[in-house]
C-alpha cells in the first residue's frame, strides 16, 4: 500500500474510474488452474487430462513481450512471490527479488510461475499438479505407478501450453533454481527462438553421476517403507516414515556443513535423555530435521517424490546423447548464479556448463552466491544477486 | 621375500637355527583373539565377556617402547596391513604405510590394531567383536538391543586392556582414520602420560552437528526395514535391504563429487532399460553403489551399524562438556592429516581442533591430503603422507 498514492486510492474508492494500479502487483496472489487435454509425454504416453496450478505477478503488456517465466525447484511450487492473504506468515520463495521495484520488477514484467507435473507437494491446497496421486479419469482411481515416467522436457511442454493459452510466444527471460534451472536451460535449448534471456540458478546442463547417485538415495527410504506397497497406497496409510526420511536427506544434501555447524550445537533433543545412554534418544539437530521433514511430508506425496527423482536424474540439456549438443543450441545471453559450496550441483559442473554455452558463441555471466547454506543459497540468499539480475534484465 | 637374504633363507630352510627374521614383518598376519571378563562401560553397564580380534606387524622390543596403536574407522577392522595368506587379493587398508622400510616401519615398530566393540563387520570370519550380534553368555541368545550403548572411550578401554595384557604401558604413537582418529584423540586426552605421539587422520575433536545429522541418516534405512524388528532379527531374515541402503549412504558421504564424476558417466545399469522410460531402471553408478553395498552387507550387522552411529555421534574428546577441555589435556606432539574436500569431518572442524590443541601449548602439524575422494583419501591415499609420517616418527 505504501506504493499507492493517496490520489489513486481516492479515485479507486470513489469507483469513478477503473483505477490503473500504481503497482501492477500488490503482493496478493491467487492460484490459477490450467487444464490441458490429451498431453503426450516425450516417452510417447498420453495423459488424458493435465491440470497444473500457476500464479502471476505484474501485468502482461499488449505486445506480450514482458514475460518472465519462473520454474520451480524439486520441493518447490509455483508460489515464487507474494502472499495468498495478508495472514500468510511467509511469502513465495523468491519474494526478495520479485515485486514492484525489485530486481524482477513487477511494475515492468509479467512474471508467471506454474506447478510442474508430479509436483512433490501434491496435497498442498495451494498446489495443482498431475501425477501418481491424481485420479486417472479413465479408471476413477489414482494413477499410482501407472502414471507415465516424465522428464524436465515434459514440464517445459506443459509450461509452453500454459503460455500459449495466454497468447505468449516468447519469453523476455526464463529463470529457475535447481530443478528450475534444468527447466530454464531446457527451454533455452529446445526453443532458442522463444527465449531472450536465460538465468539458471544453482543448476547445470546435465545431472552428473554424483547427483544421479544422491537422488537415488532420496528415493530409497520410500521404497524401504512397507506402506509404500509398490506405490499402491492411496486406499491405505501412506508411507510417511519413508517419505520423512527422504525429505530429511533432501534438506541435508541441499545444505552445507557450515550451516549445520553455525545453527546447531551438540544439544540433546530431550535434556532428560542422553543419547550416549539411550539408543532411541536423539540430538537436537536430528529432531529439528525430523520435525521439518514431518511438516513437509504432510503435504507431499511419496510417489511424486520418486517421479521427481527420476525427472531430475534423466535430465540432459536438449535430450540428446551429450549435453554439449543441447547447450550449443542455446542462443540466449545467459546469467548463471551458483554456490561454490553446492553439494547437489557441483561448482565444477556449473562452470563446465557455462564454458560449453560460451564455446557455442554465447555471452555467459557466471556469478557465485555467498552464504553458508550451499545449494540452498540459490533460494534463500538470492537477494544478494539483485543488482546483477537488474543489470542483466536491462 | 625380496628383503630376506639368501643366507638367512638357507639357514631357515635347514632348520639349524631359529632364523632371526631380517624383517620383523613379512606381510603375513594372523588374527588373534583377546578376551576380557566383566568389562564395565562408561555408562556403568557390565558386559560379562568381551572378545575382540587383533593383529600386529613387527616385533615388540624388550623395553616395550616401540608400540604404535592403529585404531580403525567406522566400517574398518583391525586389518590395517599385510595379508592373511598369499592368495588374498588385497592387503590391510593402510598397507601402503605399514611394513618393512615403510613410513610406519615394521623393522622398528611393533604395530598393533584391534577390532572395536560393535564392529560393523560382525560376520566377517576375520573379525572378532562383541556387540548386539554376539551371544550374551547369561542368556545364550544374541544381545540384540539389550547390549549397552557404548562409546569411543569404551573402545579405548578395551584397547588399553589388550595392551596391558602384553605388558605395554605406553604408546610411541597412536594413529587412526575417521572414527580411528576419534579413538586416537581420546587416548591422548584421557591418558596423556601414555601417548607420546598423536596422529588423527580425517577426524576431529568432537562430532559436529553436521555429522550428528549425517550419521543419523545412516541409521534411518535400517529402522525403516520391517525386518529390523526393533533389533530382534537374529532368529529370522536380517534387515539386509535397510542395511544396504545405510552402507550406500556411508560410501557416498565418505566420497566426494569429484570422485563420482571422474569415475562414472551417465550410463544406464542395463543398456536395454532406459531409466527415463522405466521407474525401476537404474543408472550404472547406482548399480555400482548397490553392488558394493550388497557385498559389504553380507558380513555386516545392522544393529552394530546403529551402535556405531551412536558411538560416533556421542564423541566429544575427553568426555566432558566441551571438547576444549578434552583437547587441552593432550600432551603429545600431534600430526593431523585431513582433506579439504572431506564431507564427513569438515576441514573447518579439523582446523579448529588443531588450533585448540595448539592453544593448550602443544606442537601440531596440520597437513592436507590431496585427492578426489574427500574423506576417503585419508584411507585410500595415505601413501602421499609417508615422508611426513616418517619425519614425525623420528
Amino acid at each position: 500500500m505504501q506504493r499507492t498514492s493517496r490520489y489513486a486510492l481516492m479515485i479507486a474508492s470513489l469507483g469513478l474510474l477503473a483505477a490503473p494500479p500504481v503497482s501492477a502487483f500488490d503482493g496478493i496472489v491467487e492460484k490459477q488452474r490450467f487444464r490441458l487435454e490429451n498431453f503426450t509425454t516425450q516417452g510417447g504416453e498420453t495423459i488424458p487430462q493435465v491440470d497444473v496450478g500457476w500464479e502471476s505477478y505484474g501485468e502482461l503488456n499488449d505486445a506480450r513481450d514482458n514475460v518472465i517465466l519462473i520454474t520451480h525447484f524439486f520441493s518447490g511450487t509455483s508460489h515464487a512471490a507474494g502472499r495468498y492473504s495478508d495472514e500468510d506468515a511467509l511469502p513465495g520463495y523468491w519474494d526478495a527479488i520479485i515485486g514492484p521495484g525489485k530486481a524482477l520488477d513487477t511494475d515492468r514484467f509479467y512474471i508467471i510461475a506454474s506447478d510442474t507435473l508430479v509436483n512433490l507437494n501434491a496435497h498442498d491446497p495451494n498446489v495443482v499438479t498431475t501425477g501418481p496421486a491424481t485420479l486417472n479419469p479413465e479408471t476413477g482411481e489414482p494413477w499410482g505407478m501407472d502414471f507415465p515416467v516424465v522428464g524436465i522436457r515434459d514440464f517445459v511442454e506443459v509450461q509452453r501450453a500454459l503460455l500459449e493459452s495466454q497468447g505468449i510466444e516468447s519469453l523476455y527471460a526464463v529463470m529457475g533454481a535447481s530443478m528450475g534451472a534444468l527447466q530454464a536451460i531446457e527451454w533455452a535449448s529446445v526453443y532458442p527462438e522463444r527465449v531472450e534471456r536465460l538465468i539458471p540458478v544453482i543448476g547445470s546442463g546435465a545431472t552428473d553421476p554424483w547427483l544421479l547417485a544422491t537422488l537415488g538415495t532420496w528415493a530409497a527410504p520410500i521404497r524401504l517403507d512397507e506402506r509404500w506397497n509398490e506405490g499402491d497406497y492411496y486406499d491405505a496409510e501412506p508411507p510417511l516414515a519413508g517419505l520423512k526420511e527422504a525429505l530429511k536427506l533432501v534438506t541435508l544434501n541441499a545444505n552445507h556443513w557450515r550451516w549445520a555447524n553455525r545453527t546447531f550445537d551438540r544439544a540433546w533433543a530431550d535434556e532428560t535423555r542422553d543419547p550416549a545412554q539411550e539408543l532411541d534418544a536423539r540430538y537436537a539437530i536430528e529432531q529439528a530435521l525430523d520435525e521439518l521433514a514431518a511438516a513437509r511430508a504432510e503435504v507431499a506425496d511419496a510417489n511424486h517424490l520418486l517421479y521427481l527423482v527420476r525427472a531430475n536424474q534423466s535430465f540432459i540439456a536438449g535430450g540428446g546423447d551429450t549435453y554439449q549438443e543441447g547447450l550449443a543450441r542455446i542462443e540466449a545471453p545467459t546469467l548463471m548464479l551458483y554456490s561454490e559450496r553446492d553439494l547437489v550441483f557441483s561448482s565444477e559442473g556449473v562452470r563446465r556448463t557455462a564454458q560449453l554455452i560460451r564455446e557455442a558463441g554465447n555471452e555467459v555471466t557466471l556469478e557465485p552466491l555467498r552464504g553458508d547454506r550451499g545449494h540452498l543459497d540459490g533460494v534463500l540468499a538470492i537477494e544478494q544477486a539483485s543488482d546483477t539480475l537488474r543489470a542483466f534484465l536491462e
